[in-house]
């Protein structure tokens, strides 16, 4: 059975010599069109200088590049001018928390990176370099980040897994004057937060009137449960696998114990079942399942936010049985909760002005922004703009970019 | 007069909401083309893959990519046919030894390494990613670079001083089971191999009978003789600054003492000028200056190598009043000693066999095949082809995989 795959893409053949052959690998249901998509990689770089003759040549290398390198050594700010770095991302992963697949490592992981870099480039307008690391030691990630980041003007942080993640990241924005991001925490919060906003617009009410319950204490958990406590949401518990997280549990780790200090105010204890008893929203980050009964328990008007994929934990239509609005993270429903409604923006945004780094509120105001875009046209199934919307990425940025201003990062 | 920089390509204008205006910096050379021709960058990154809509990108990104990540996590090898990784090289620098500028730091080096980077796709359609580093600690390097590697089908290293050059790419060829290459070093002793192999065509002589003087023991020096020798050229002397290289110096770094093992047969000590009287073949590859007198002293029909920029060790002019050939590294004079010649095609033909590492079998096919280009048209003005003879790359290409797995290192 081992078919021949066919490459939809006409450079693909060619390419480095390639053919459709799989030279003696074991058979992969070649028809699949996923792996037919993927073969050859999906992506490449492009010069956007032409290089025709010799002319060209020595403008674009040798000799006239040395001028161009003598320049930024006497006046470092010109490399943002005068080379690609502040329009180019690294998407840095160590491939120990890939999609619902988990620890891979770094090569498996690639078609997520170069994805996550396509994406850049396609809804923001960012170039992408993916960077899978075969190191998993904090220090050493860290290390190798603040080594490689003269070379780009930003770092998005994805599939790094938690709590790794919270550390990698908070010791990066110290060492780096260059927004690090990790998109699995924030991207995810501000989608979220955005849903949110509408949800609540539509049902008219305020945030500060909303109880919430998160199922998922981990890197999205933990920073949406921050975001929605920002934003004003008047009570946010967090629920791990025992439950939910509060002062009095004695197996926290320092970030649920953090958590704790900011989060359920109403001193709730018990299973994740049991706090959704009369909560306003649930959003679930976790991928296990919740029971019916727990959801027919939550107040009139309900948000069920059930974002685990490929399962929801919630499938929507036992959701809509009890829910004013219902989300997933899946592109088979209306209202998708989808990272690239905001990563793209995010850094366009914060790369247009040069921000040393992406701020709460930063990423408040691409919540607001994103949510702004659906508008008049608000509904229980359209909280949330399509990705293919075209005037969110350019919406984010703006907010980004006055926010970045706003808030004294901007460097120019 | 801070003139408003014009720039040729269209998308500039736009790019992050990039304008033509400085910001305040200081007045550039504004209307110097190489600055006009660098604003922005020169690359930049491209999907090859359609997104569209919604089902392009539930098979490019979630859910569709899960399934290829998966078939790589179980077969490793996959991922040299469902990402980018075996077509493309990160150009890695640490910015010490750039052109001629020297120790200018990663930031000031980006624009030679995006130019290397544009090189690399133009002339062998190899996709290239500069990452210009922070350390210069060798082990630091070495670990950084090792970290990144799963990213990547091969390293081309770049611009790093000599010596410490030497040992980072002896230890990552060790570490790595992809080709990690020096271009500095081995580049350009491809292509002077190249060309000294078709100035002896032209004049009737084997390399056997040839004693050639290379001024210079940093990475091109020393890559150039060990290359000579291999292709057995009769006896190659290198001086640096003390003069020649030879055993009863007794201050030579390891590197040289190396050198001195298995070069100057004639066993010459002195200066430089002094090893020239009566020499075959001059190779400047130091930027200092040789006097006239000591080109009239080589033997008759000299080839003199003069490869400095830009100012050649010895002048074309003067040189073509005792030399029958002449070559430089200039584009505006004939015979350009031009590592374009090599690096793309000898990357192209490494990865389109999967080579694990870049063996001297490679690098002799690669100077055998640029030279063969020239052909019939062999002249003492033409002895190398220029870098836009649209045969080389695909020369060099084959020729290189060809050598690969004649040599036992393809993997497919």
């Amino acid at each position: 059975m081992a078919a021949e795959i066919v490459n939809p893409r006409s450079d693909s053949e060619s390419r480095n010599g390639r053919t459709g052959q799989d030279d003696g690998a074991e058979p992969l249901d070649s028809f699949d069109p996923a792996f037919a998509l993927h073969r050859g990689g999906k992506m490449a770089v492009q010069a956007t200088v032409p290089i025709r003759d010799k002319d060209d040549l020595s403008l674009a290398y040798t000799p006239g590049v040395a001028k161009v390198c003598s320049a930024i050594a006497e006046q470092p700010d010109l490399v943002h001018d005068y080379t690609w770095k502040s329009q180019v991302v690294a998407v840095v992963t160590d491939g120990t928390a890939v999609l619902g697949l988990g620890d891979i490592g770094p090569e498996a992981s690639l078609p997520v990176m170069e994805g996550k870099a396509i994406l850049f480039k396609q809804f923001g307008g960012v170039d992408a370099v993916p960077i899978a690391l075969s190191c998993t030691d904090v220090d050493e990630i860290v290390e190798t980040v603040v080594r490689l980041a003269p070379s780009f003007g930003g770092v998005n942080l994805e599939d790094i897994s938690a709590p790794r993640c919270f550390e990698i990241e908070k010791r990066l924005q110290e060492r780096l004057d260059i927004p690090v991001f990790h998109d699995d925490q924030h991207g995810t919060a501000v989608v979220t937060l955005a849903a949110l906003r509408n949800a609540a617009r539509l049902s008219g009410r305020a945030l500060g009137d909303l109880r919430a319950v998160i199922s998922g204490a981990g890197a999205a958990g933990v920073a949406i449960a921050k975001m929605l406590v920002e934003a004003g949401v008047g009570d946010v518990a967090v629920a791990d696998r025992k439950g939910v997280v509060s002062r009095d549990r004695e197996d926290l780790t320092p970030i649920k114990a953090e958590l704790a200090s900011f989060t359920n105010k109403a001193g709730l204890s018990g299973s994740l079942e049991s706090a959704l008893a009369g909560a306003d929203v649930f959003i679930g980050v976790s991928g296990g399942t919740v029971p019916e009964t727990a959801v027919a328990s939550m107040a009139g008007g309900a948000f069920v936010f059930a974002m685990a994929n490929p399962d929801p934990e919630v499938h929507p239509e036992v959701a809509h049985r009890y829910a004013a609005v219902v989300a997933t993270g899946r592109s088979d429903f209306p209202n998708q909760i989808n990272n690239v409604l905001a990563f793209p923006g995010i850094f366009a945004g914060a790369l247009q002005v040069r921000a040393s780094r992406i701020t709460e509120g930063m990423k408040l105001a691409a919540a607001e922004a994103l949510a702004s875009v659906v508008g008049d046209d608000l509904a229980a199934d359209y909280v949330i703009p399509s990705p293919f919307d075209e005037r969110v990425a350019p919406a984010v940025t703006a907010a980004v970019a006055a926010a970045a201003r706003a808030e004294g990062v901007a460097r120019r």
